[in-house]
């Protein structure tokens, strides 16, 4: 099992790790943004020639960059004994996890994930990948990192909007997991996750993504679960983006999950309160959305992202808190009535 | 355990393995030459545009090659539930499982190889990957595939300096396992090697080199016994490439394992009757090297092409027929000796 270590000093703990084992020489991952906020200024005990820098973005989650990473490895002549440490959030994580990965077939990696979507969702679960033909992640490997350091000291520079971000995450955990822990959820205040006290709600949020994970972790099964949300998700993000505008991913997650649970209480007898507790409260806490959607197109994008050819869309639903199905194909009626129920944002 | 299928009518074992499993589509990748000589004119019950084709050769293993593949897979819509047949050579066969490995974070696929190197060599043992940077098999994936069916047919169509490289892979799993299979490696005429009994032959070199890569699968250890004659082949190709000429592959290894043999009677106490009668036999069926190295310049690129900063190269050596030792580091000196005594070919 991969070892994730939660602290309040990553280079303490990296040093520690490095101690106790014999790596020829120790690389860093980094972009622009992380390099800045998260690498300047502290004890890495790298030296600066072994810092490998990219853009930052979903928009440098490709090839193109892939290739420039190679090149700096072979450059910087980055060995089967070395090690390669990604400092950054999910792009660099997922980035940096395949590059390593595929490096004269296998060079040991490990993630310090630096927004709260990294450390509570793309460092841990061995998803490793980059964008190819406009397709996410269709470029990857199941691969893992020989440990994850989770310092949430790292959170205080993040904007607002990647709080929400990872913030939409932590709730899909918590209704995977338990009424108790969607209510601790909701009680958090996102000023405060710079602070000590927070760790111990992102160590409980990847706890239950990790319980998931490793019981399923190639997702051929229960591990869909964590799709809870992303299939509306998707298509919203698709059709924002073919129009020119984008929405940030955990919004997008946010509101696939208001959708989801409209449709819970319709399928699957979920209690009509907690739709409505989780409804009010996401869509208070999360920005309007903005424009109104064509129905039939974004039931279309559903239908080509799980590449279904017949008549309905599979999504997770919950029976209740803490108890899902995987698999319940609903009807395109079915799925435009919640959106319309629940969003009220069709054309 | 992997399963390998000898057999010569591969279109047939083919056939019967589909008809097992649930497949989606069925996808070939081929590369021209392959096409041509072991594609057309059979019955491989694949639809015409299922077929993807790339160019042939060493100088094709590269980053634009996969890229190709990869934007192939996507514009033919291979699903994870589809299956990749790599019908090739080494390049096709390593290039293939990559470009699969990585898709949609990993796509079935099986080999048929079909030059005698990759029916003895590349297509079993889970290496995959491609050339970067002028650096050999420098991006790439431990990776296995679902079956590989060996079918000797597919030889008759081949150079003779081809099935020369085969053999040499040959040879050397014989000196690896023991002296009656050596002999009756070097009983074999090449002109048979599309015959019936031939597959035999195969089947017994395959056993060796799988034996031994099962028993370390990720070349940490023993797995680096495959190595015999390598360091000195891969001096002699690169030096080749470095005045624009080229040792095919197969030959430089059929002289690098007469320089191993030479340097272990010297360091591992080989028995010279053994040496001699190797050292006969692949001189009289090799080409003879047509030019002269310069030793200091063969030892640099020994020194680079294992990263050793010290003064020494490690090889794998041979106490006797069958009894060998891996990581035996020799000097400069007994290294250049050897070269002199075995090939006669330093300025």
């Amino acid at each position: 099992m991969k070892t994730i270590k939660y602290t309040q000093k990553a280079e303490d703990v990296l040093n520690k790790y490095l101690n106790g084992k014999s790596y020829s020489e120790v690389f860093f991952l980094t972009d622009t943004n992380s390099f800045k906020f998260c690498f300047k200024d502290r004890n890495w005990y790298v030296s600066p020639e072994n810092v490998i820098i990219v853009n930052p973005g979903e928009e440098n989650k490709n090839l193109t960059t892939i290739e420039y990473i190679w090149n700096q490895f072979v450059e910087k002549n980055v060995r089967r004994s070395s090690l390669i440490v990604n400092l950054g959030g999910g792009v660099i994580t997922d980035m940096g996890g395949f590059a390593a990965s595929c490096y004269k077939r296998g060079v040991d990696y490990i993630n310090i994930p630096t927004t709260l979507l990294s450390q509570v969702d793309a460092s841990v679960g061995g998803k490793t990948g980059f964008d190819f033909c406009g397709l996410k992640n269709e470029i990857g490997l199941f691969s893992s990192s020989k440990l994850v350091i989770i310092d949430n000291r790292f959170l205080s520079t993040l904007p607002y909007e990647e709080l929400l971000s990872g913030y939409a995450e932590m709730f899909k955990h918590s209704l995977l997991a338990e009424k108790k822990m969607l209510e601790a959820i909701m009680e958090i205040d996102l000023k405060d996750v710079a602070k000590k006290d927070f760790l111990k709600k992102i160590e409980k949020s990847v706890y239950i993504k990790n319980s998931i994970v490793e019981s399923d972790p190639f997702e051929q099964g229960i591990r869909k679960s964590l799709n809870l949300g992303h299939t509306v998700a998707h298509s919203l993000e698709s059709y924002a983006l073919s129009k020119d505008t984008k929405i940030p991913h955990g919004h997008a997650v946010a509101y696939g999950i208001v959708v989801a649970l409209q449709l819970s209480i319709n399928k699957m007898g979920l209690d009509r309160d907690i739709n409505n507790m989780v409804k009010d409260f996401i869509l208070n806490l999360y920005p309007k959305l903005n424009f109104k959607f064509d129905g039939d197109t974004l039931y279309n994008i559903m239908l080509h992202d799980k590449k279904n050819g017949d008549d309905g869309v599979a999504f997770t639903l919950l029976k209740e808190c803490g108890q899902f199905e995987i698999n319940v194909v609903c009807s395109k009626n079915e799925i435009l009535k919640a959106i319309c129920d629940s969003l009220d944002c069709l054309k």
